[in-house]
C-alpha cells in the first residue's frame, strides 16, 4: 500500500544519511530529519512542514501511518537495515520524518511582551550545552533565544536530541555578533554581557526592562564586541577552588534570576 | 632509574585496567585513578594521598617524577602501550596516578559556617550531570554536597573528569536517604525538597537559616522520604512547552537563589 525501501543502497536513503550526518546537506536541502514521536509530534505542533514520512512496521502502526498520509505527507515503509541506516539514537519508535527548515533571521522574531526577555549564546560549541540551553529557554519561556556567530546548523541531530524538543518549541535566530548587536540596539535592549572585566554582580542588576542576557563559551567567553555593545557587563561570583561553572547552569542562573525579578510574569 | 613497565600484560597493570573500569575493585582496594595534572595537583591540595605515579617520558619529564618520588610516591616508568591501556581520556599529560580513596561517611563532614548550605542529589545517574552538579557546588562554596542512594561510587573516571576536579575540592557524603534525612534533622536543617506536589516557588522561601536543598533524578524525581521529610517542597516555575529542565541546571538556580538571599557571603 505505501511505497516501500528496503535497500539501504536507495539513493534516497543515501542522500538521507547525508541530511543526517552533515551540516552543508542540511543548509543545501533546506531539510532535515527528526526522529521520534514526541519530536515530531512537537515539530509538529510548532508549525513544521513535514515532507516525507519513513517508518519501520514492526515498530509504527499503518493505521498511525495512514493518518499522516492523509495529511498530504509523502509515506514510505522502510526495512530494519534501512532505518539503522538512518537511526540517530538506539532507542525511537520506528519513525523518521523528513522535515523543511525554518527560517532563523534576527527579523523574523516575534515578541509577544512588551518587555521581552531573550538569551544570546555566543558561539556555544558542545550540542549537549545548546540542548541544555534550549531547555533552560523553554521552561523560562523566553521571548527567543539567538545564537551568534553560530559554529553550526540548528538541526544537527544531537541538538535536536539533547534539546528533548525544545529546538522546535522556541523562537530562536542565528546571525552574526554584530548583527545581534544592531538588532538588539534597534529595539533598545538592555545587553548584560557575562563577562568578569569590569562586572557586576548578576543579582544587582535590573533585568525587567526589555532585557537580552549573553553569554560565551566556557573556554573562552564572550568576544570584545559584547563587552563593547554591554548596558553592562555582569558576573555570577564564583567563591570555589575552581573557577568553572556549565555554561547552560551559569545561563539558567542568570536568566531565572530576571525570571524572579519579573515575578514569572 | 625508575621502576619500568613496558607490558600491558604485567598484572600490575591488569589490576590498575580493573581499577579504572570496576566500580566493585575500587570499592575493595580504597583506591582509584587520577589522570592529569590539573586533577592530580587539586587531589594533592584537597589532601588526597598518592600511592604510585605511572608517567609516559615522552609527555612527563623526568626530574618532575624525580620531584614526586621525593615525597616517598613509588614512580614508575610506563611504556606508551601501557600507558593507551590505562588512559580514560584522548589528552592527558603522559600522567596516571594511583590514590588512596577518602571516607566519605555523612558524620565526616565538616561545617565552618553556622548557617550551612548543602545541596543534595538523591540518585544521581548520568557521570556528566554529578560531574556538572559537583562544578556548581564549587563555584557557590557550598558547605558540602551530599548523594543519597548514590548509583556509584565517586570516583567513576567519568564524574572525576566531568567535574573538572571538583569531586575533590568540595566535601562529599554518600548515604542512603534514610540516613541522610536522619543526619539533616539531627543538625536542624530545613530540608527543601525539589518536588512539584504541594510545592511552592523556590523564590518564595527563605535559604538563610541551616539549608539542604535537595534535587532528584531528571526521570523520575525525588522519592516519598524527601517528600515527608521537607520543611517544605519547592518548584521552578515551569512556563514553557516542555516540561523538562536539565537536573544540574535546576540546581543551580535553586543553589544560587539562597546565596543571593545569603548576599553571597
Amino acid at each position: 500500500m505505501f511505497k516501500t525501501i528496503s535497500s539501504p543502497q536507495n539513493p534516497l536513503i543515501k542522500q538521507l544519511v547525508q541530511l543526517k550526518d552533515k551540516s552543508r546537506e542540511r543548509k543545501k536541502s533546506g531539510q532535515f530529519l527528526i526522529e521520534g514521536k514526541r519530536e515530531l509530534s512537537l515539530a509538529i505542533k510548532s508549525g513544521y512542514k513535514i515532507e516525507s514520512l519513513l517508518f519501520l512496521p514492526d515498530l509504527f502502526s499503518e493505521s498511525e501511518a495512514k493518518a499522516m498520509s492523509n495529511n498530504g505527507i509523502e509515506i514510505i515503509e522502510i526495512s530494519k537495515e534501512v532505518f539503522q541506516k538512518l537511526a540517530h539514537r538506539d532507542t525511537t519508535e520506528g519513525i523518521i520524518a523528513v522535515v523543511k527548515s525554518k527560517s532563523h533571521q534576527l527579523e523574523g522574531l516575534k515578541f509577544e511582551s512588551k518587555n521581552p526577555l531573550i538569551l544570546v549564546a555566543e558561539a556555544p560549541e558542545k550540542p549537549g550545552n545548546i540542548g541544555a540551553l534550549l531547555r533552560t529557554a523553554d521552561a523560562a519561556n523566553v521571548d527567543a533565544v539567538v545564537i551568534a556567530n553560530p559554529k553550526s546548523d540548528l538541526y544537527n541531530p544531537n541538538i535536536v536530541r539533547s534539546s528533548v524538543g525544545c529546538v522546535f518549541t522556541t523562537e530562536i535566530a542565528l546571525a552574526s555578533s554584530e548583527d545581534v548587536i544592531a538588532f538588539l540596539k534597534k529595539y533598545n535592549f538592555n545587553i548584560f554581557s557575562a563577562i568578569l572585566q569590569e562586572s557586576k554582580p548578576y543579582h544587582s542588576q535590573d533585568y525587567t526592562l526589555p532585557t537580552a542576557i549573553v553569554v560565551g563559551t566556557e573556554a573562552t567567553g564572550l568576544t570584545q564586541d559584547w563587552r563593547d555593545a554591554a548596558t553592562q557587563n555582569i558576573n555570577i561570583p564564583m567563591q570555589g577552588v575552581i573557577d568553572s561553572m556549565n555554561v547552560s547552569v551559569a545561563a539558567g542562573i542568570l536568566i531565572f534570576e530576571a525570571k524572579r525579578q519579573r515575578d514569572f510574569k
